[in-house]
């Protein structure tokens, strides 16, 4: 193996920022040499500008960094950014990396229904990776930017992949049960939740239909298959539960998609890339499984777990419920499978 | 107004039990004279043999009444029993007190899909009550069995009801959010639900998809539109929460749809039936409500509320999300709200 | 009785200041006539400025008052003012309003340690009310302040004064398991608080001990117990629990002291005031009460609910477990009450 | 090394029962060769008898196991046996194993009082393992019963052993906020911790009071300390929150006890038993942690974590607060560590 990429992350104090660094932490391919975030933090310790920290911590070397600010000039030492950023700010500073040469790998919604730029799940669409070569022909960037999708599409997508490979979809009906994390710290009040559920996530419907259809059509056109999402904030911590209604292209047993599911491989299984989780769609018999608490962290987050699958009377078709990793499989996990693919077919160097 | 019926409850001891009796005290109809529960509670004071007690309490003096046994001979003082037992018992007692000339209103499972019992909600099916005339014909009883939906069918068709009335259903597809209170007093581990969701009710979709088309349809048939429903548990005390997606009979604009809802009034609000809420379909129009613990009391527990009422790309219909109380709407409360139906309508005497 | 005082609530769009207009709604004494706040919320309806409605609302024509700046010109239709203002602003607005003449009831803690300023809880001890005429005189303020105590210490103290009176008291330390309203809205952050414990709340302890021995003593001089709190954030939305450990001035049986809290009577009880909670402290026999969701309703939030009265073999003397309503008898409740204690005894006219 | 000795968990199905068995997959001195339960479960599979199984499962061969019976017959290629047993039928099952020659290690309360059977918390009371030998003589058994104490006492003692060795005790009072696992599975109803707490546990208080004593003492006479606790469910799953207050015996800074706690080498420590955590007592810094989430699992479950350590003056000593997890170091891993201590001595073979 060639020697490690070095790698930075922007926004690296908030709940996404510290998930990437988490992850980051003994990488075989790369190397966290710094991390950024806004004017706020700015020279502080990571120690003290982070607003949030897993249960097992962070190591002491990397609490000691200083936080640099989000320019290209002072993370010069890396050649990879990982971006945590919100929405509002990300737009902007990312086409900034990009634009002086690094390769940008953004859990922000800002630039994914750019034409071209991929929204990225690669067990789903390896395939729109060369994305990026139209990107920087186009923008003359010597970098570019890769996005993840959404939290609940991705957890979505990865479930519908081998449906889709393998029947055909007409119509996908999902309705999520979302988890506390996914809104970030400090995030929901808790006494908006307990005792309670919110049936309301800003932009997020939006999100999931758009990009679900982004990824699972060709690199130059979404899929044509009709799709709606309601989604609802929920008492759990870490999690995405969705029930998803699907009607198939053709005919087929619930047993014969479950098959499909339990027996897929995507394009990073293939590879072996080093986060890709064996299998990445787990499928589980009991009858009252998946549920947060329990599955959330099959394949070290990275995974999705599908249970219930059965006749859908509804579309004729089939329904289940899948969970998958919010901040993982969801976020920062999915965001650094994309880099290692991209750096498995040679699209970073 | 006449003299009150005097009023029995069967299955006094659990939660579904408790919540008839505190429904029934100070009702302007109905006189509670006894409660009655399985040979395990029998002579105790209900004091002692109750499982579950509501915050506000219970009159001292009905938690001194002696727990009488399941034997229509032991409650002669009554003329109306509502039975909160189980469904393994409640097939058998049931019909034993409607063979001995009682009005039964149930609230269990066992007779709801015999063709000749009626699963009454009364804004939507109150015209199946007369199938009480066809059943004591046939079975030769002097009483009869009226039951009540499952409590997410109650929910679910109560905000149905006005847009079959106004646009036609071709298409519903129904996920829930369930409270613990739905799995009765012990119910639900706690160490299950804290941080956590089951995905899985037993029995329960089957109920919602086989009560709702029989309430939705005439009295000797059920509707035909399809319908598919996914249930599962979260961490809420009271108050089923549902995401609605309905494809309509004709085209209609949301707003038409939630102007319908707003307005609809059913025969318990046209006879002014004193448990009926008015209105008993509350719209709102915030886009993160209904929220459980804020809106499960509306209409003392007896309305719906339905919020976020938008286009449905997946089906090019509606979908929305309807909140009802499940002890209350969804069980004690709409039994009384059959019993009282059933008295305007000269049915019990 | 004469005419009603009219009153304006400092701080309306908060919670605590919320919770003093639902209150205020109805009350024979006091009409609401204005609501005020900071600058942000000026001009607004009080309908888009407030943070937070509890489950009941507010009734339509108070959510339509326009939100007045803090100042007592703005001010000058209202006799009185209730403050729920935050410590950092309290200091200097309520004296502005003293100063001007109002009778100002404040929840805030930027006054309570003032010797000239009464910290009142109306049964512990209302003979401190008089020391707003000597707060008058030396301030030469034509208003005065009154001030509610801390949450945590107004359950206390309600639950001690029974004790004190008839035992004589040694020694109190005190454990709480405090609710999330007690931090306000939107406070605690949900990723905070689901399966876990905050064990610490800032400033709380040192305000438990200060307080409850200044209430305690005469007006001139704190008791002389010794006294030491613990304090920590638990998962209820309402309700402070409390577990008491007392040292005895003399020996006494714990059935003694729970019936000195049964009879126990304070002067809003004899003065019939109308927030008096009757009686004040209900005192429960079983043995796994009180409990949060089922008894901080009790005495409409204004009693306190003490359990589990036993021996204590630390201390040689009893302990207990009490329960009180934060926000009402803990903050807003308990300041109305004030503001009839000195509306009875005609110190504020 | 020698042969690993060979064990078996009694009352295996419940959820202490498979925490033992979990802490011992892959143990360097224990194979785990028998499962037994109560009749019910004889014959089944472990995997269909278990009411509970961590996140992670359970190893595959161990799910096969068949559940044995209860009899020293059926489990005769163990030598050792840890029991899970609820205390009702603890008593005459245990003392049947030690009678036929097994080393007992119990988590059930039957014989923790009984003069010669030690309560064992290594750190805290190494030096009471030899009453096993008196036990044998006296009762004529080739086995014996070694007992881990309830589960808060185990977190208390812990946190108090180096006061007691640097500081002496006078005096302990101790408020609890118990997790949800120490009422096993199923445990306590979701509908009774939801937004509320749960202020009793029964038998508690007076095992934490008593068993402290013993443990704290010499192997002959409890120590004499005054002590009283008062505990209480809160809704969390793992992880025993005590609030500590303590006199001491002679005068200290709380930076003194502080460094005690932190400096402190329990004999597992310094015999470097497998199941020892390094360091045992955990001592933070930051005002707001121990949290029950986040630091429940230091030492893999089997440290202490203390927070808070600040001057008391209620009792003019220390108060603090401690954490522990209830069913590893206060259940299976303290008896582990037991039975490694037991070994280590050479006082089983």
């Amino acid at each position: 193996m060639r020697r490690k990429f070095k790698v930075a992350v922007l926004g690296a104090t908030g709940m996404v920022g510290v998930r990437f660094i988490s992850l980051l932490v003994g990488h075989p391919w790369f190397k966290l040499v710094a991390a950024a975030a806004s004017e706020r933090s700015k020279g502080q310790r990571l120690r003290e500008a982070v607003r949030w920290l897993p249960p097992q911590g962070l190591p002491e070397e990397i609490l000691e960094f200083e936080v640099k600010s989000l320019s290209p000039k002072e993370l010069e030492a890396a050649d990879v950014v990982f971006s945590a950023l919100p929405s509002d700010v990300a737009g902007r500073v990312e086409e900034e990396f990009a634009r002086a040469g690094f390769a940008v790998f953004s859990n922000a919604s800002s630039h994914r229904m750019d034409k071209d730029v991929p929204v990225l799940n690669p067990e789903v669409n390896a395939d729109h990776a060369f994305l990026v070569e139209e990107q920087r022909k186009r923008r003359r960037w010597s970098g570019f930017i890769v996005t993840n999708p959404n939290c609940t599409a991705a957890v979505l997508t990865l479930s519908l992949k081998p449906i889709l490979d393998g029947f055909g979809i007409r119509r996908v009906l999902v309705s999520t049960m979302q988890a506390l994390s996914g809104a970030g710290y400090p995030g929901v009040p808790s006494l908006d939740i307990v005792d309670n559920i919110i049936p309301f996530i800003k932009g997020e419907e939006e999100k999931v239909e758009r990009e679900t259809l982004k990824m699972m059509g060709s690199p130059s056109k979404p899929a044509s298959f009709k799709i709606s999402a309601s989604c609802h904030r929920v008492s759990t911590i870490d999690g995405h539960l969705e029930a998803v209604f699907v009607e198939l292209g053709r005919k087929a047993e619930p047993s014969e998609v479950a098959e499909a599911m339990e027996v897929f491989q995507g394009e990073p299984q293939k590879l072996g890339l080093p986060t890709a989780p064996k299998p990445p769609i787990v499928v589980k018999g009991e009858n009252d499984r998946p549920q947060p608490r329990l599955d959330r962290m099959a394949g070290g987050g990275m995974a999705v777990v599908v249970g219930r699958m059965r006749k859908d009377p509804g579309l004729n078709g089939v329904k289940y419920v899948v969970l998958g990793h919010n901040t993982i499989r969801g976020a920062a996990g999915c965001s650094i499978l994309n880099a290692e693919l991209l750096a498995a077919k040679r699209l970073i160097s």
